[in-house]
């Protein structure tokens, strides 16, 4: 149950603001983001590491930006993804000039939003990797490591990443060592009950009483397979075989090892558990190197435990065992790096608010596409609680508060985009980046692009007529599918974006009037949207959801079909 | 809910195996004792911090063992104090030849075990001194700060006395600091659920959903004003004020501030609240130095927070900002101390197994007291379900195992020695020994002291008859009041203890047989032990219970009158 809390809609702030007020002597604020850079600044000539996921997991990530761990930390709100925009203002403030490795936990919206970042940072010219961490043995089998979720071995990961940086690695070692580290990384958990969100009355699941679910996930979500209650020693024995059932051929047995508690399990459980595994390793060949027993990966107040294990040699061990200096975590005697001494300042984002030129036509297409954005909030917030219900079944609840909030901010950016006298293309882009970054999650990245790309389609040049949008919207609904195909699975909104696109062409090729072409893509939207809820299970954060979902539609296809309805109202009405 | 365990009976132990296991670089264990010094060992010529208490409270107290806090840690079962016996061997083991300052929380229990403890390494040339710390604004006036409790508090008053003594200072500088370290420390606390022991179904209370038990402790107690749930910026003007109210005229200003979690309330939300409370302090001229926000002093997996304000002079803020490096507790660049470079060798305390000579009639009075051992044992036994009920009304529910634990290992050492050929007063000093050692808390050691004081006033060389043995539990009662006068209020055992010896003397003195008269005050003590449960609030491990335990009698007193009807059988059985 979480019991502290302000307005839960601005929580993820308020835990900012505190955080900033507790270790100024480790961490300062990026202006206007929701991240931190340590205390100094970037070192000039360092590569840098920034790690960043949803909030809810201190002290991962914000509790270790410091010496010998994480340059910077992004976080979005809690348990969903930092937005892309974000990403990129606390990367840029972090790097010093040497590039930057970003890190953060195989999900979809995170895999969507670090990579536009980066994307965006490489064209700036900061040179940027991409090492998503896969340690979670439970969340696909040892064929599909690539589809592994992230959970407590990030730390290890980024313990492993950020020492190799401080030790002067350029950005090619210090990609390859942390690439090493999470290919050596395994770990597997046990939930005993679920988490609360601050102003929630229940938590996200609940453990059937004197049982165990196996391979937790760290965001509330539930495990994959039961069991009764078993004593520490039967648990660790569990835990403990199947960790070592992935030890590589290669390992010679010496590991870091964590014992891992998400917030309720408490320490003393974490000990009473930690000498049977302790023992069982010992007896199976391990050496454990400086293991850690504690709360490194939480999940709020969620009781369960994971065990990760890495296994070493010389090079990950050096970095395992280095000093550090962070708010959370402090290891042997960190000292101020004196191979890198030159600080730079830090760097917030740019900022251009000069509006380009727009002909006539397309800002009269503009005062539409603001129209249109506008129809989509209020339409989003009429339905904000349904959204969140429908999102509850398996995820975390929050699509209904993410669209709202996103719709909101791109409904402002709109309205004063369209003031400035903007074209089409300007007052889509000014939607797209605020819906994105406000957003944030998977659904906030998707919109965004999805207007963003729609402005560059439109242009702010020539009048929109219904040719013009249909092509634009298949154009922009492709490059969204190439774009997260890697990413996605097969039960999202893109599954009543197509039918859409697919009826808006169709109409209009037949040469219908727009808005009524659209007004019927709408109905087939809605339809597909309804039809996401078949018997075969969908892709969320979380493949252990995937069975819980059965039967209930994707809320993003629901909000796809309630947006492109209240688009076509517009469309329909007057001065369209 | 604590769910990870084997065997709840041997959690403590389990515990102390998994820590030790997890931190061999930090810590060692003393053998034979449940407890910790640091991993050299003591240092030669440095006096030695020992800090304990029960288990529960982990970071407190096995994880500031290490450089710049605690030499040793003592721990006792969940959330009751170590035994004498305990206390003496972590010291002995932690005495670096230049004294050794205990520190404890201001409870019966620990005052009453660490005080024998004191004596006992005094007596055998280690110079100790006592501090126990009382921060908790919530459990007494401004007027009898004496009898205020220790919670959190006691993270900032340790680590500044570890530090002091990791400076050189001797032991007379250690106290003096400590001491000044407690006399400006003032938290205050808010609970919002109780913890579970490992093993049962409940936790030790609830608080009533949508409301906030103000002044918490930390064994599980519950508040002493409830509240309606108030958001963060309401709940940190609160903490705030109540804290600040009692600043010291000479503070200027500056504070070591900590925000301590109890266990599930979780960082997230501790820096939602910290985001407030920090703009309070700020605003009423506080300068936070080095503040802490995390989980320092827990209560298994209890929900609330505390807030703790040390009021810091030029020699406080150099204690406290001083490096340390302990397995959970980590500041600045600690390097191992250059001022003491000796170690000396962790010493076991001795064993003297030799039985002291006795006389035939003191043999059949050891006998007999061996089978009155086993006759109490047995009763405690019989009923040790319900003593453990009566104890949750108001405590932890503890007495009845604790009472059990005790009684058994009494038994079997009153066997041994009676065995070896012991005299009365060996068998009942060994009965004593292990009734304190393995009881603990603070039945355990009124227990323990009182069987050992019989033992000590029968002596091995006379014969027991019933003026004599009136005569030494009137002695032996007298000294146990004596010596506990200090720290227990006056609803105890002592309750039915003396009814008891007022009976029994006025039964011998009238000549009637030792067994009638026994008898006799059996039932006074029996009908003494109901009365407690009286109008008056009875003083337990925490005042704040006070109200709860009206209309219950004290658990101690009941099993007093259960002990003394068993033992009266057996003193009316044959050869007695």
């Amino acid at each position: 149950m979480t019991h502290v809390y302000d307005d839960p809609a601005t929580f993820k702030d308020d835990v900012l603001v505190g955080f900033a007020a507790a270790y100024p002597g480790h961490v300062q604020r990026v202006p206007e983001a929701s991240g931190f850079v340590r205390a100094g600044g970037p070192l000039e000539g360092k590569v840098s590491t920034v790690f960043g996921g949803g909030s809810g997991h201190y002290p991962s990530y914000s509790g270790v930006v410091g010496t010998g761990f994480a340059d910077g930390a992004v976080l979005g709100d809690l348990f969903a993804s930092p937005s892309a925009e974000q990403v990129y203002r606390v990367c840029r403030a972090a790097d010093g000039g040497a590039g930057v490795v970003m890190g953060f936990g195989n999900y979809a919206g995170d895999r969507l939003n670090f990579k536009v970042a980066a994307d965006r940072l490489v064209a700036e010219g900061i040179d940027t990797r991409i090492v998503y961490v896969t340690d979670d043995i439970a969340s696909a089998g040892a064929d599909k490591v690539g589809e592994r979720r992230g959970i407590a071995g990030t730390f290890t990961v980024y313990k492993v990443a950020g020492a190799a940086a401080e030790a002067g690695l350029d950005l090619d070692g210090v990609e390859r060592v942390m690439r090493l580290a999470n290919a050596r990384t395994f770990s597997f958990g046990v939930a005993f009950d679920g988490c609360t969100m601050p102003g929630a009355d229940e938590p996200l699941f609940h453990v059937e009483p004197g049982r165990m679910d196996f391979g937790l996930g760290i965001h509330g979500e539930p495990g994959i397979t039961s069991d009764d209650w078993m004593p520490a020693p039967a648990l660790a024995a569990k835990l403990v075989e199947t960790v070592l059932a992935e030890r590589p051929a290669d390992a010679d047995g010496r590991a870091a090892v964590l014992l891992n508690g998400l917030g309720a399990t408490k320490y003393e459980e974490l000990f009473a558990l930690f000498g049977p595994v302790h023992r069982l390793l010992v007896e199976a060949g391990v050496t454990l190197v400086q293991p850690e027993v504690g709360e490194l990966v939480t999940s709020l107040d969620m009781a369960g435990c994971s065990l990760s294990v890495t296994w070493l040699d010389d090079e990950l061990e050096t970095y395992w065992t280095a000093p550090a200096d962070t708010p959370a975590f402090r290891r042997g005697a960190a000292v101020a790096n004196n191979r890198f001494t030159e600080r730079r300042e830090v760097r917030a984002a740019g900022e251009d608010d000069a509006v380009p030129e727009a002909s006539e036509e397309s800002r009269t297409a503009g005062r539409v596409a603001q129209r249109a954005v506008a129809a989509l909030s209020a339409s989003v917030e009429e339905h904000k609680e349904e959204l969140g219900r429908l999102d509850s079944v398996a995820g975390d609840g929050d699509h209904g508060i993410g669209m709202s909030r996103g719709a909101l901010a791109a409904t402002e950016a709109a309205d004063r985009a369209a003031g400035a006298g903007g074209g089409a293309q300007t007052v889509l882009a000014a939607a797209g980046a605020a819906f994105g970054d406000k957003a944030g999650g998977t659904s906030g990245i998707l919109w965004g692009l999805l207007l963003s790309q729609m402005g560059t389609e439109l242009g702010n040049d020539d009048a929109v007529d219904g040719p013009r949008l249909a092509a634009a919207v298949t154009t922009s609904a492709e490059r969204l599918q190439e774009f997260s195909k890697a990413s996605l699975g097969d039960k999202t909104m893109l599954d009543a974006l197509f039918p859409f696109v697919e009826a808006l062409r169709q109409g209009v090729d037949a040469g219908r009037p727009l808005a009524d072409a659209w007004g019927d893509a709408a109905r087939a939207a809605t339809d597909a949207a309804q039809e996401t809820a078949s018997l075969t299970p969908r892709i969320g954060r979380a493949r252990p959801l995937a069975e819980r979902s059965v039967g209930t539609p994707d809320p993003g296809a629901v909000s796809l079909g309630l947006i492109v309805t209240a688009v076509g109202e517009v469309l329909a009405g007057p001065g369209a």
